[in-house]
């Protein structure tokens, strides 16, 4: 960045769908950002981003970009950083092309989640993984990923359980919101007053991402965290925000108020370091006895905050919870806008810009 | 039952609120049943059923139902067999009242499923149970009660795996339908578009229920089985159907399809002896990878039969599947009336009438 | 037909689509009709029906039609008489291409319900409209078409009053259910905890297809009713059941009860041939101050009747009330059904039977 | 006021309900009003806030709000400026009791909206209606009222039609939010999957309160414009924004680019005074095909703005086209704030200040 009152020139790939549209919505009037180029599918190159999507958030198209003209997902673009919504069928080659032609890439697609020298980032998590990028094959450009939208909640919230008492199982059940899926995603005739206990892909994710976000950086990228996972999935009608139903068991007991304790007393670096998108406390406990709620607790923090309720002692295991996250915003582009945050923070952009 | 083409007369207790309207319902044409009184608190009392009551059920009050003159909830009833859908705050008392008073009462009401020689049934599953009538204080009377909405699926799931397989653990958590509260129950302010994680009082029945329910006759009273279970509810927004995402341990290793099997294969007393609300196959077990689901699958066998599907393995227990039952009819109303049918059938009723 | 206890075979066309799955609903057990071919676009011809299907209706697909091959949409099919559930992109040449080859064809869609000597029929309100098939131009076979689903509720609650009083004026605005769009139809994402105050084409309908129901058999077809008609139509988050608010000015004055009469003692030729299908009384009407309502009354008489109520004083037009249909049973298969039945009835099948 | 940093004091009536919880998540931070009392029923008297309320607002209760006293709503409260989100059953006396003891009360409740002299307030629609208060009987107290909330939407539409074209006709059908009703209000097994064509009183309100609103100070009190005005109202499962399928007849011809721009240019007083909730714009003409949608429309200007779309000519009016307004911002809470932010900004609250 050549002048301190210039932002960094970004793009957004995928940008016609949900993930694009919340990128390009939450990056309106960032202090560090400015979206200057939309890319997407052969199919919308060409038009302004106004004709190209089918915009389904709430409020309008940013004036700014509703004139944007959409280009293909190439190194046509004219920025150094992109963030991608692209879908999985297309995302990885994609992604690696910027990389190689000197992108930086955050990225909220799976396909590169597991590649070795790519950090899966929650940056109040795992903040240290990004030395992972010294040993990336890419030149100039990085690629970086954010987790699984429902991942992300739950590792959030058994991190301090982690720290402070050790891990020995991990359950969770999900009931998930369909913005999830994407527009135009799960059918209303599929979902209204109904629920549908099956998301194709998501119960793997869950039960392998947080042994990767949560193992320690080693000499062939990540040693995964052993700690048994299960995970079973279920969408419901709900427009945004992820509920999940955990039970951990610990290493070392601990009581109530230790573990309520343990996550109200969390920080991670982008609370150190007073990033813009950083909740000033990353996670939220509830004490009422029905809380929390997708929509009353999903826009905490701009959507940024994991609110957590009903801790209790569980004749399984040690303890259960309920966990929440906004599933579009902490939960996808907010939380990768907040892993970019971290990374100029670090100065890992400052080579680029 | 003097004459075989003549109806035994019956009453319904609560018959206003929504678990009284919904025996209403199932009652009309019923070939052993004929509402002939309904009862309810004072306020309704001397009012016709239909100026009394806040019909919220699909399709119209039955025209014979309509003119009844609604009487308070005391042995004044013209019948001998009361269906009971009191709210638990007075269900307790007017229950024993009525037993004392030489009624058969048949109950949806929490208030005395512990009590040692009150029989917490399901007729496929522990028709052998009515013997603690035997016992039962009251003279000419007796009370049979019918377990909680979520715990009778979850039931008729693990039954025939404990019988096959025996279980060592058992964990479920709950997406239940609003119906479930009763009317007015949950507010649409609170349900719509969101899911609360909380259900007053549900996790403590579905982690003890089961235990009475499965356990074995004995010298006073039931010998609850050793089971532990974990409970985790959430309410969602849906109609009717209660999903359960559960997980077993199971003592003895079985296969999936030896798994599949014990469920196609369950049968029960209700079905030998062909009762009138018996579901001819009590679980019916989809291989369709997103079912069972509430809207699609909750009226199968008029009501009365549980869905399973998504049988997996499971990295902490030893299988994980989804159930779905319909908590109106087989978890509440239709439960009740399977439970007269079958005491009618073993020559119960045949005392008094 | 040869024998009386045969049934006529019938073929679906778009049976893998939403009207054609509940024609297969609610063709099963059928008195007259049996389903024996199903026919969909070449990308299903040749699966069996279960595995061409997205099956999304409540319950199981009939174990019968499982198996069915699904074939394309052609004169190969094995029977003379098809229910079409096709889209309209498609519809108009398949159809014609079936009914020159001699098919009697019965459609939901709608390309030639404007075409002379195609009758657009509401069993109840027109059937002297089939005359209009001695002027088809095919040889052996025939179109009958059914209204537009919105459509047939209105002119079913104004048929009675045109008849009785005369109308001046028409204004509509309907609440629709999003099974009218078929699946997948509208986005969870659109639709939930949402309202859509546009339908594609239908207001078109609404305004127009009344004039031709409602019409004279003439020379040259149909000569159209003169009535102004405005139409205002909104989608809601409901699964089945369109809700019509409703204004009407008569050609002469009616007191408010005459007007109920007028509705309760509407019988229509359904009713007077006793087809199995009809509805005993065509129109309830619901003097409860909140009725009707599209999930308590949407089912009444098997979804084949009309819910009305709220009947009063207008202070623009002379009277104001709402509308309720099930959408998918009398305002599309179902209503096509009860047209083919009248056909049978009237000897019209008897030709190719 | 005495200083220009010390904010006034204002007093919540009726605080635990749903508009008094609005009233008070609006207020946070406000530039001229601080809430320092907060009132309810004697039920709630004497608790802390947090204690009384059941807060069913997205978001956390205001920290400074927790832990006030509620107090009876009677002259014990200190402040002079009262905002009523009491329940008709009891606003009527305790509004009139605390304008006699000098308090000036800005209500949201029905019950003194036709008093002769108490202006029916729509900052941007009749701020000269203020003058009525000069003949109020109060002496320092003083009684302002907003209207009901789907008569705001609809006034804020027409206010510009009637000012450019005249108006000889209004016809207005509603599709209205739950949280209209308060809370609990609605019951969820009332409206999930449902609509329901009857709310109570409202016809009424949108048939009347438009004509005071729109009518010109006279001797005594407003003469209300002549315009005939026919209503007729649903409830939808939508949490907030009533959406409404409008008519209008103009007494001058007008071009569809005409109507467009009378709303685009409308502006009131409270853009003139740049008053701190004044939406910039308070009317958004959409022109796309499906727009206004509660979901995506209503925080526009957050929630003080009024959405417009789908403009097209009328068969029985000269034009139809749809509105949306935020039920329980504009159309309470929010467009009660803005009446007092404009009685400040005339100086009427100076006297008491």
């Amino acid at each position: 960045m050549k002048k301190t009152n210039q932002k960094i020139p970004v793009g957004i790939l995928g940008a016609t769908g949900s993930v694009g549209q919340k990128f390009i919505q939450l990056l309106e009037d960032h202090p560090y950002f400015e979206v200057r180029e939309v890319a997407a599918s052969e199919r919308s190159a060409g038009k302004t981003y106004a004709d190209a999507v089918h915009w389904f958030l709430p409020g309008k198209i940013p004036e700014k970009i509703r004139r944007l003209k959409v280009k293909p997902c190439d190194p046509s673009l004219k920025c150094r950083l992109v963030f991608s919504g692209l879908d999985a069928s297309v995302a990885g080659e994609v992604e690696e092309n910027l990389a190689r032609a000197g992108y930086i890439v955050v990225s909220n697609s799976k396909n590169h989640r597991f590649d070795p020298y790519v950090p899966l980032l929650i940056p109040e998590v795992n903040a240290d993984h990004l030395e992972l990028l010294n040993k990336q094959e890419y030149t100039a450009g990085k690629i970086v990923t954010n987790p699984n939208c429902s991942t992300i909640g739950l590792v959030m919230a058994i991190k301090p359980l982690l720290d402070n008492f050790g891990l020995n199982q991990l359950n969770v059940v999900t009931l998930q919101a369909i913005s999830g899926a994407g527009f135009p995603g799960v059918a209303g005739l599929s979902i209204l007053e109904n629920a549908i206990p099956h998301i194709a892909g998501e119960e793997q994710k869950l039960e392998t991402e947080p042994l990767k976000i949560l193992g320690q950086v080693g000499e062939k990228g990540i040693d995964l965290l052993h700690l048994p996972i299960s995970a079973q999935c279920n969408r419901i009608p709900v427009i945004d925000g992820h509920l999940l139903s955990v039970q951990v068991s610990l290493k070392r007991k601990a009581k109530r108020e230790e573990v309520i304790a343990s996550w109200q007393q969390f920080r991670g670096e982008p609370q150190r370091l007073k990033l813009p998108s950083a909740p000033g406390l990353p996670i939220h406990y509830f004490e009422e006895a029905d809380y929390p709620q997708p929509r009353l607790h999903r826009n905490l923090e701009n959507g940024m905050a994991v609110s957590i309720g009903r801790l209790r002692e569980c004749p399984l295991f040690d303890y259960k919870f309920s966990v929440l996250t906004h599933n579009t915003v902490r939960g996808a582009a907010g939380g990768a806008i907040l892993c970019a945050e971290l990374m100029k923070a670090k100065g890992i952009l400052s080579a680029i810009f």
